[in-house]
């Protein structure tokens, strides 16, 4: 009953031999063949800090009555419910600071997706052919690396210092493309716009204004679109608030601006959101109805009451407290055990979950380097390798990075996971 | 703040142009534009027995207990919730009228996915490439052609009766790829098993058993896998039930099965399944891990707990016993209306959502056809027009069949649809 050994060989389609290993897997292999390993890694929400007791109760709203009940278990629309929908583009007037009816959007310009992920997938399967190119950032969130390998893109980095990516190497970059002509090639430049998976930091706002210039001064024949993946926009502790790349693109053309509840709520519900130029909603929806005609509709009803009520704005105020204290907490413990050692930077991040370390130039941090393998073996820590945030062939990428995450642990945990990483690093010195 | 008249294209990738225009939004547009219209197009399930209650109970059970109410609200893993995929080995097992430890496979190859539509996507996207050939039945499910065309798939249809695909036809076809070269290029042949969509019909039992080997035959070089779509499955009113296909390929490499809660419980929950031969479960992961890294968990929670109770088994009793009172009063008020019409044909099925109806030469069905605007407007009910059932260019399709769904309405409602239905195809004759 078993697959005997000369099986013919399954023919896998050349776009899944495109994409990556998953780190990710690898990740979480890991966490599991090493229990007790404290995990810098994930970039999961405190478990904590998950609103049990607010969606116990507005499940109960839904399901104590037989017409939400029922509703709520029929399929939704492919582009997802249309209360939810309409709630969040009153949401996001709040965020922009502006009245909903100056948005210059409407509610069908919103699309609901499994996570902000799936908007991701999406938008890059109706956008990008294999060979096309897709600027980012270096470093850049890796998940979605993937999934550009997995369309075939040719992933293209902008150099980036601690603004965020440098809008002059941009334009120097697609000004070569126009030269080289390659420019039909370009479609979409990826920006992660708020407390950077993996750095922590924030695209400065003349420069949110610069990449939105710079994306209409090179749309000569066709249209390069802006995805701004503002996943950790909300979840802000100090410093000012910034306004979106897409609230420079007064005309709603070129940016695709994509946000999520699984940093601000639950991941669990499984429920992000794309605001999308007018043109951009009927090819989008077509794709997410070929597949999965929508996203589950019962966690889109939950939501949407949770916005309708005032639970949403409570709920993100507690957490924001509560990562701000973990976040200063990790601070703390990296200034404690870190400061003495020779060459080591980290920035301090003013929201989000994560800080980026650099170490001296001879202590890498790969998967299959000493320091992972000491870390997680021996001293029982663990962080996500730098090199897996940077595009192109790994003799090319910084391989001496870190990303620490204080999300997931308490504020004691994370205090002896960097005096344990702090071990780990002076023993490679 | 609108797009102005000259933006620059939106330059849509290839694949979104292969990808169909979808007939079933067209649908979904003229019940909300007309909406007096009865309804015998949509394949939803009943309104009336959608579980609210056991739903609600469930919930209340997880999120009532603050470890397992964090667990539902927390990323689950990109496979799906483990204690579901357990408890559905056991449910196979009990479908398959066979110990567990019989099954030839563990949870570890069963995929839960957003409903079984994103199992199909999955599955083809990770086995098929532009120009790869798929064979179908003829009629067969019209959103998968939708599928197959995103991917660019050639496909191919096997000539059908009345017992489903023939298997002579098929063999037929395999031998003439085998005889030009182009056998390499054959990746899939999809079967939807049991009260097919849109035939009402189920592939004879001797028929299961040939398809099976034919894949086995013609797999030399390179694995022809069979998709088994077996989403009716579980709705079964009367007649022998009969073996998957996937039970006859007891290797365990050749069939993927898949399933969903679609049909008999909720689709607004939308969690599907599939199995999995061993070496396509890396694969069909990693991929869903670059779309979404796994479906809602709280769905996948409340599930969970179902299957693990004795309320699925009862809720699916209930279902089919409401289901076949609703296909009896369908099919006696079309002996009523429609016996008396010239060249009119039905078949009665066994289970699932839907009678096919095929009419006389002459009388067009598709959506621009007088039938259809007539029914529509006039008659006020709506039937999915068969000719969305076949691939192929218009021209060569057959154009005067009826999908007729006694899904959704009640059988006083599908009395008088059934009746319009009639009156509107009296007209044309």
């Amino acid at each position: 009953m078993s697959p005997s050994d000369h099986s013919p060989p399954l023919p896998l389609s050349r776009r899944w031999h495109w994409a990556s290993q998953q780190a990710i897997s690898f990740l979480m292999q890991q966490g599991i063949e090493n229990p007790q390993v404290l995990s810098l890694a994930a970039g999961f929400v405190d478990p904590a800090t998950l609103p049990v007791a607010e969606v116990q109760r507005v499940a109960n709203e839904i399901l104590g009555h037989v017409d939400s009940g029922r509703a709520a278990l029929q399929y939704g629309t492919t582009a997802g419910s249309e209360t939810l929908r309409r709630a969040l583009i009153q949401h996001l007037a709040h965020l922009e600071k502006i009245p909903s009816d100056r948005l210059g959007i409407t509610h069908e310009q919103l699309l609901l997706t499994t996570g902000s992920q799936q908007l991701l997938s999406i938008l890059s399967e109706v956008l990008v052919d294999p060979e096309d190119i897709v600027l980012v950032a270096a470093p850049t969130y890796f998940v979605y690396l993937g999934t550009l390998e997995g369309v075939g893109a040719r992933v293209v980095s902008v150099p980036t210092d601690a603004q965020g990516m440098i809008p002059e190497e941009l334009d120097r970059l697609l000004a070569g493309f126009a030269q080289s002509g390659e420019l039909p090639r370009v479609k979409l430049i990826y920006v992660v716009s708020y407390y950077d998976n993996p750095t922590g930091g924030s695209l400065a706002p003349d420069r949110r204004e610069a990449v939105v210039q710079l994306a209409r001064k090179w749309s000569r024949d066709h249209r390069i679109c802006i995805l701004e993946d503002a996943a950790y926009r909300e979840l802000h502790y100090d410093g000012p608030t910034l306004p979106s790349l897409w609230s420079y693109d007064t005309s709603r053309e070129f940016v695709i601006l994509a946000q999520t509840f699984s940093k601000t709520f639950s991941p669990g519900l499984r429920t992000g959101y794309g605001i999308l130029p007018r043109d951009l909603v009927g090819p989008l929806s077509d794709r997410k109805g070929n597949e999965d005609f929508g996203s589950a509709h019962l966690t889109q009803s939950i939501l949407a009451r949770i916005m309708q009520g005032g639970d949403y704005q409570h709920h993100v105020a507690r957490l924001c407290h509560s990562y701000r204290r973990k976040r200063d907490a990790m601070l703390a413990a990296i200034d404690t055990h870190f400061a003495h050692l020779p060459g080591v930077h980290w920035e301090r991040p003013h929201g989000g979950l994560y800080v980026w370390m650099t170490l001296p130039d001879e202590i890498q941090t790969g998967f299959q380097s000493q320091l992972f393998q000491h870390a997680v073996k021996q001293h029982k820590v663990m962080y996500v390798p730098g090199e897996l945030f940077y595009a192109g062939p790994l003799e090319s990428r910084r391989r001496t990075q870190m990303r620490l995450s204080y999300g997931i642990l308490d504020e004691s945990s994370l205090e002896e996971g960097i005096r344990r990483l702090a071990a780990a690093v002076r023993q490679q010195m």
